[in-house]
């Protein structure tokens, strides 16, 4: 079951970045975590497309919310891996990227996170995504 | 739509490695293939669990035959890249993968392949494989 | 050898995003590209870190240069995969990255990048990267 | 400085696989081992080519034995992630490994591995690999 909720999360994803334009946080379930991102012209690479570097750090933070929505604030938490498979080439519409845990052991996880335009189907990009969590990290329930 | 089915698939696989143990094709549908490994001693490694390329293997042939149930037998494709996570330790029982295409391109494909032992729902890995289509590849229909 | 060198490349880079702090390109020869990137407060994460997508980013940028650097100006690459395994946490310095091609074939071309602090000699990050080179997307020679 | 040299590093081998053809250790240094396989027909793959699974399989090994050339025989370690391109099509020809440490964590190894035909210098396949050091796997010195 999951232990933080939206608003929760959209709460420390804004403390962690303050000042920026940072993701929405749209719903948390058990197992899954889906957070979108309004794209603007600044998002784009030549031929009107999404660049990758937001698809990323999108996949990125789509993996730290799954994993603290389980476990609670861990912001120390660091990403150790990421690969990610770019499949389509993304208009330049709004993102959703659902993060979902495929593991959650004592120091490691490890997150599935589709990424796909809104109100369309297919993925234009799949990543699997490695966070360490510190000794001690999680925080006291 | 499938255009091979559970037989024509297993054909396939067993003239491409004759004299071989080859996994057995369970089941085919339209986005993905469903394949058993039979387990036995030489699979196992120290402790008891199940070795890392008996499943790297199985990836690869899950994602292969995925391909090949959606355009025919293109008995020359080959894997560009693969990308697996291990999550848990199996124990030496069946491990089945399920092969899911993520983009079926021109010259790229992309599957998803998750492993699991029989009778369980865990996964115990996870892998995103990338095969490269030949030129002409494609069999005519 | 480099059909391109520092001041092509780096005019490429600033025509590419256009208003942007982009890398600085710092060398070429017959096999990689070295790029910097000047690290200032809004690449850091909380612990004094530098973070995931910055290095993420920079990889990905290093891969294309490294490709263009032997082909000419490809501006329609585009990646297909990027693994990146992020090895110590950075401090907050300028970052220098090495791409060096590893696979240069008609559609596909894969790159090493290694990343490390500036004045370091240790990798913070390490990722190996694929792009698909667009038919006829080739500059003539 | 390693502390396990060729000979040890190949009991070890031989030990873990009893029965197998196991690879051969060629060198040992600070940094990196040298792994040799000899190819035989079982190899192969249609088109005369090597298959993927035998350099997968190659990549884990070298992997493991860089670890324990600095560690110790850490016989529980286990790979936690392994990422592959490969690059170009291998003629059924011996094969060499190198497996290079990127980092030597508490718990976490990383280890870079290049693979080529023997006598040829363009590498065939490049690996990722990641393994898990148990607590307490490290042996006492």
């Amino acid at each position: 079951m999951a232990i933080l909720g939206v608003d929760e999360l959209q709460a420390i994803l804004s403390a962690a970045f303050p000042g920026s334009d940072v993701p929405q946080v749209e719903s948390v379930d058990d197992q899954s975590v889906l957070v979108s991102v309004a794209i603007t012209d600044r998002h784009g690479r030549p031929g009107g497309t999404l660049s990758g570097p937001t698809m990323m750090t999108l996949a990125d933070t789509a993996a730290w919310l799954a994993i603290m929505s389980q476990i609670g604030p861990v912001l120390l938490a660091v990403t150790t891996s990421l690969h990610i498979d770019f499949l389509r080439k993304p208009t330049l519409v709004d993102v959703v990227a659902e993060g979902r845990l495929l593991k959650l052991g004592k120091s490691l996880a490890v997150v599935d996170v589709g990424i796909r335009s809104v109100a369309a189907q297919e993925l234009v990009a799949k990543a699997q995504v490695t966070y360490s969590i510190p000794p001690g990290g999680r925080p006291p329930r």
